[in-house]
Order: structure tokens, then sequence, then C-alpha cells
């Protein structure tokens, strides 16, 4: 047993699987889970990811809150939740960006913020809701923790026990350089996807072309399968970074476009080569 | 069975899928392979692909004749093959463009035009070579013909019905149709895959980016492992339309863009759920 009590908030996908393996390890003994809506608190706990639903005051007395829900409901929450944390609870989350969740966090938690750890599971699905919830969601992924100067040692070291104890990798890095990352290898292809499939549905004879799409344009789109809320709150959240990353796509999208445009065949054949070799290595080295 | 003999030009993954699906359905007797590699062409009769390896003046002579290759030798190949082609035999291909092909097949076939049916299996990998080919490749999968007004109705018929005892769901477009619609649903991802994945490998520190990147960059970037050789020749071949299918991509990344500078959060959302909702109709009418 790491802790003997987690409180939940957002019994989702992410939530609820962080749940089902800490129980699975035995790492917690019971789970709270508190949202706005009953029916999903039912459904969480007749799937076996909570114990019971709790209010914000209850949930403030467990050992361990995880706030697994859209970053743009961070700060609200966290008003919420700080006045009713028992001395020594630690506060963690599951969000996409870093730096603004760190920003909400120390705005809503004033002397508390010492006690909030920010992470980030690298894993999920285009699937959503507590019905999608797994025991093994985490199993050798990667969780990133992007703790502050002031963030509670003994706190970090709770937080990545339990995710090591849902059978992730857990790394640490600051909460820009988490962005910049996050920002060129999942926020742009998830906005990139969204774009592609936007453009074809949006034109007059879009059914045209849907019916003749096949595989490749299946797995390149499924990203655009995910939530809307969610993809809107992390592109808002790290602006900047995503801003960024779209310009430098555009770029390489401009400097193939002038090859095909120019008929320079050395230049198309050695841009994709580079980029199969680099994928390549990459599928080598990853258990993904 | 529908033709006594088929002569591959081109043993690879499509070719020998063609050739290993007919051999099962009893659709031919005997299968030739020609190409410039003699190591390929054996490795091809070892695996049951073809059952030797021929000549120009052989592969003239059987019923069927498919180019499974890199759309841009199509027309060095016809040249090759013209004055050979004994009276009533049918030439076919499979490349993925089919303007520029149809273009080719009329100036390297002179009178022969009539016999040339061109194709487009809606099948593949990301794998290649001979060891790749499955006889089930074709299965429930469509296949595009654009034959012309003067191509002969029964050679047509003929190329049909050898699809169709592969598995394939054979249909019809005008070459130009075909091109644009395949510019936007499959050269378009390629492209874009290939532009990404490059993007990220050209930077000092791509190291850190991939080290991150996880299932849904893995799947957005499947199609970058394709071959460089022969997506270099789609992009070409298909020019204009290849040109058009980026800016249009282009224009909604910068819609997109443009939403997130501005902190847009509704039209964010709404183009978000277009897509997903747009993704969703599409996976429920498709076998993919």
């Amino acid at each position: 047993m790491i802790v003997e009590s987690l409180a939940l908030v957002g019994t989702g996908l992410i939530g609820g699987s962080f749940a089902l393996a800490l129980k699975q390890a035995g790492a917690v003994r019971e789970v709270l889970g508190v949202g706005r809506t009953p029916a999903r608190l039912d459904e969480a706990r007749a799937l076996g990811l909570i114990d019971r639903a709790a209010d914000w005051a209850e949930a403030g007395q467990a050992d361990v809150i995880l706030l697994a829900l859209p970053v743009g409901e961070t700060e609200a929450v966290l008003r919420q939740l700080a006045p009713q944390l028992k001395p020594g609870a630690i506060v963690t989350d599951a969000g996409s960006t870093k730096a603004n969740v760190v920003a909400a966090a120390r705005a809503a938690l004033g002397t508390r913020f010492a006690d909030f750890v920010p992470g980030h599971p690298i894993a999920g699905s285009e699937q959503s809701g507590p019905s999608a919830a797994r025991a093994d969601l985490y199993r050798g992924k990667r969780v990133v923790l992007t703790p502050q100067a002031d963030t509670r040692a003994d706190a970090v070291a709770t937080v990545r026990a339990l995710w090591e104890a849902a059978g992730a990798q857990v790394e640490t890095l600051g909460a820009e350089q988490h962005d910049r990352i996050f920002a060129a290898v999942s926020h742009l292809p998830h906005l990139a996807a969204f774009a592609l499939v936007d453009e074809l549905a949006q034109r007059a004879d879009s059914e045209t072309f849907f019916r003749f799409a096949a595989s490749g344009f299946r797995d390149f789109t499924r990203i655009a399968g995910s939530s809307p809320e969610m993809w809107r709150d992390i592109a808002l959240a790290n602006q900047s970074a995503v801003l960024a990353e779209i310009d430098a796509y555009v770029n390489a999208l401009q400097a193939i476009r002038a090859a095909v445009a120019a008929n320079d065949a050395a230049s198309l054949q050695a841009t994709f080569a580079r980029a199969r070799a680099a994928r390549e290595r990459w599928m080598n080295t990853q258990d993904v």
C-alpha cells in the first residue's frame, strides 16, 4: 500500500485507468470520485473505477487527489479544492500541457502549491469516458512529471511511486521543455489530422473523396477521432509552442510543394528517404 | 480459368499479391515474371509468386501483362513491350496515378493503346517487395479502372474479372477524377507524414522529441515508412492535383493557426467536432 486513499476529479479513461491499475497493484485502499455528472459517477462505480462518489470536502481528505480532466478546468477545480485540503494531502494532475497547469496551480493553491505535482501520462486512446478505462493502459508507457523548484520532494516521490505501481516509467522535464516537446510530437499531429479531415468534409463533393479513402487515410486521421473539447483546451493552453510547430510544419510542407512544382525528384526522394530512415530508427527504439 | 497466362512486370507486393490471388482462385494457369534484378525474380519464384522468369518477348505472348512498378517507369516499360505484344494481348497497370499513365501508354503503345486498361488497386502496405505479397491483399478492397473512350470493352471486362477473382470490388472513374480524389485522400497524407517526420529529424535535438513520441505519432506517421522512390514518382506524376491539395491543406492549417492565435475556442471546437463527426461517419461506411 502506497497511500490509503485516492480521489479522482474526473473519472474517464485517464483517471479511471489510474485507479484500476493502483487497485490491481494493491497500491491504494479506497478510491473516491468527484464530478458534476451523477450518472457518470454511477457508471464509474459500476465499472469498479471508484469505490464511491464524494464531494469536495471528502476529496480534500484523501491522501492523493488526481485531476484528470480538460486542462482548461484546472484552475477552477483547484480553487474549489484548495480550502478543503487536509495537511499533507498531495495534488497531482494528468494534463497534456504543463506550463499553464503550473501557473493555474500556483494561482489557485497559494501556500499549498508545494503539494502540487504536475504530471502527464503519455498514454491514451481516441476512446474516452469511464467505459474506456483499463488497468493496463499505463503499462510500459512513459509518465512525465514537471516538479517546480518549490515542489515538495516527498510529494514527487509518492506520485512517482504510484505511477510506477501502475506500470509506467517516470521521467522528469521542465514544464516549458515538456510543452515544446509535446507541441511537436502530439499537439501538432492532432491539429493536422483534424485539419485534413475537416478540410475534406467541408467540400461539396466530400462523399466522393471519403469513398476512396483507405487504410493510410484511416491511420493518418485516427487521432481526429479524439475529444474536440480536450484538444481545444490543449491548443490554447500551449498556444505559443503550438503556433511555432504549425509554422515549422507549414514550412516543411511548402518545401515539399516547391520541390513538386520544380519537378525536383532528387529533393523529394531525399526528404522522403530521410523521413523513412528517421521513423525506422525511432520505431526500433520504442515500444509503441 | 479466366486467362491462360499472366506476365508481371514488377514482382513486388502489388504484382505478387495479384498473382497469388489469381492462382488461388484458379483464374490463371501460368504466371511469368519480368524484371531487371535476377535475384528478385528468383525470390518471387521461390515464394510462388511466379512460375518462371521471362524476357520481354515471352511476356508479350501472355494473355494479360500487369505493370506493377513505380509510375515513372511506365512509358519506358511499355516501349520495350509494345513491339512484342501478340494480337489480343491485354496490358494493364496498378499505378497510383492515372492521367500520366494514360498519356504514357498512348505515347508508347500507338495503335495498341486500345488494349491498355489503366487500373489502380486501393490496397497496399508500407511493406514492399516480393516477401510482402499475400493472396488476400485485395479481398474486399476497391480497384479503380479508368478506361478511355477508345479502350477495348472486352479488355476492360477481362481485367475487371481478374480483379474480382482476386476478391476486389471494381469501380470505374475518369482518369482526371481519379487523380484529384487520390491526391486528396492518399497522396497528400503521404507527403504530410513524410514532411512531419523529416522536419523533426532535421532538428539538432531531434532525439529529445522522438523520445516522447507515442502511439498517436506512430499512426499519424505510419505511411512515412513507405517507399521514397514510389512516392517521389507519384508526387511528380500527379503534380497539379498534388499542388492544389497541399495548398488546401496549408490553408486549413492556417485557419487553425489563426484560431489558436486569437484564442478562438469556439472556432477550434467547431472544427475539431466537425472533423470527428465526419471521420466517424466515414468509418461507419467503410471496411478499412
